[in-house]
């Protein structure tokens, strides 16, 4: 009720509703879709009904963003907490391990934030980088040093690496229990097979996932659309909202007609890597648009000459979506974060 | 073009046309989709054009009957061939071993039908019978000794198992090397994520996969939807369509439009367990109709008084679907092919 009066507040002054961490609260608590810590398989086929309840939606759409700073944000003071009682109850604090190969700006920029938001919750960081020239023995033998540190709880490759290296083989070598990027085919295969609990969620489709139930948005019976179908966001986020029990479509370089199987999505998840690539004309009204693209776009008013741009048009999705997540601000942030929950998670199997 | 004129010659009969094996061979000769031993998948994204070539439908369609009978017969010859040859040039020959815990009728009989095909091809076979009270601890022991046993190179344990049995532990047990039904969570992981290779693609998906290949249905780009995602049907065969990279849909229990979604499919593939679930109506014209489901019902006119029925009403789809495979003859004998096909593929890694 409080959504719709802001709704009807806002329909006079703008297309877009920002929510404050009150109201992202207040949505959380009318959630339907079971909660990322347990997932619900159910194991019954029902057989189809020959009259579902249609989906309804509103003609003229006000746009909800979805801000992922905030929700974020929330979940980090929550790690903090739960580090320091940690560090408080037994002296021990969660351990991350960064390997950093090659001088690439972009990885450089992604380790550094998440090293920083380890500093900030207590979780005690370790980089290694090496040269962009380096051998794969020289990775294996660093990952095997992390692998036994017990201070270690946590290990993640950034990607991507060097042509020169076999990144199947490098992210094998990760130990499952360490694997808090989820990348090992094993937790994977664990997170695509019903009955099965991968150790590890990736952390953007976790994040994704986090946004949306966060934002009150019921994933089971839902048709979800994710565009992309990479390892590491496009695969496991169709996974995962497989076992939250919406109906998946991927859609891929391959498909044939994307934008009328988006249209028919009430929950889109873009992570194609390709800027303005859906169109406001690609979302059926009221759909939910989370958007993982972040790619840099010349901008000389900008004060980095550049700014990010995402897979949607954002422009566009206003006042189509329901709700969208903005770029910057959105996905981004949830991804560190989930890494923080990873890492926890990996430490307090060991401690608890 | 031999097809068309035999569709033609057929309109005045029937709707049906069955294909002989020298048809299906006429017909493989054309196909594009890359063939199964070699999974081709391209790492660029193309960018969605806005004008993509429309599928073209017969609004009179004329249905193909994929015999799965004939072409399964056409795969264990070739395996007969190369398991006789493998014993002449090293003295050795394939090994598999069957795993069967109680007496349930159904899994007796899809036991003896693995032993019997065994036998007819050359292949090897052990079967080690449990009695439906048995320990997990028994079925481990017996499982190491299969895993250790160097004359047998696949070893599966027949599902379902007792409740009380965890079916995750046990079927983790079977070494990844010799796990022919490709159940194992890290063939599953490989079969999902690009760029890997799983040892083994589950049976009854990889049979539904070489029948659509070998009757010259291209799969790249095509909407594909699976309804059903268990794991031993459902999850890989999404799996592995998007592989030969379809735009792959998964309908399920949960889903509040199947109907819809199914009949924008340009492959359909029926694996719910649910006799004539599928219908008539809920089929795009031209559509490609794979069924996998087999449900016993009763039937006091057939001589064992019931008769086996598929996921998808036959008749129905019979004039509608372009091609379709029958309950029984389809996908059934393609299971045992591609089991003897994994058996042989497993002997010939430790042997060439």
């Amino acid at each position: 009720m409080f959504l719709i009066a802001r709704k009807a507040l806002a329909s006079a002054q703008n297309k877009a509703i920002h929510l404050s961490t009150r109201e992202v609260h207040c949505l959380s608590s009318i959630l339907v879709s079971p909660p990322l810590v347990s997932l619900d398989l159910p194991e019954n086929w029902t057989p189809y009904s020959d009259h579902p309840p249609p989906v309804s939606f509103e003609s003229e759409q006000k746009t909800v963003v979805i801000d992922g700073k905030v929700i974020s944000e929330e979940i980090r003071t929550k790690i903090s907490d739960e580090v320091r009682k940690m560090k408080n109850d037994i002296g021990k604090v969660p351990g991350l391990a960064v390997v950093l190969v090659g001088q690439q700006k972009d990885s450089q920029t992604y380790v550094r934030n998440k090293i920083l938001a380890c500093e900030e919750t207590g979780i005690k960081s370790v980089l290694a980088e090496l040269p962009e020239d380096c051998t794969e023995g020289e990775i294996m033998s660093v990952l095997a040093k992390f692998n036994e540190d017990t201070s270690v709880h946590g290990v993640l490759v950034q990607l991507p690496l060097p042509q020169h290296l076999d990144e199947a083989k490098i992210l094998n070598m990760v130990r499952l229990e360490k694997d808090v990027d989820g990348f090992h085919p094993l937790n994977m295969g664990n997170l695509a097979m019903r009955g099965r609990e991968p150790l590890f969620v990736s952390c953007t489709p976790k994040g994704c996932v986090e946004l949306l139930i966060r934002s009150g948005v019921e994933i089971a019976g839902k048709n979800a659309v994710v565009i992309g179908r990479s390892n590491i966001v496009g695969l496991p986020m169709s996974l995962l909202l497989q076992r939250y029990d919406a109906t998946v479509s991927t859609v891929h370089a391959f498909s044939k007609d994307p934008e009328q199987i988006t249209r028919e999505a009430d929950i889109v998840v873009a992570a194609a890597g390709i800027p303005n690539l859906v169109r406001g004309s690609w979302l059926k009204p009221g759909a939910v648009v989370i958007d993982v693209g972040t790619c840099p776009v010349e901008d000389s008013s900008s004060e980095h000459g550049y700014r990010l741009v995402g897979d949607v048009c954002y422009e566009e999705a206003l006042g189509v979506a329901s709700a969208i997540t903005p770029v910057p601000g959105g996905v981004g942030p949830m991804t560190i974060a989930m890494l923080l929950c990873n890492t926890l998670d990996a430490a307090k199997r060991i401690f608890l």
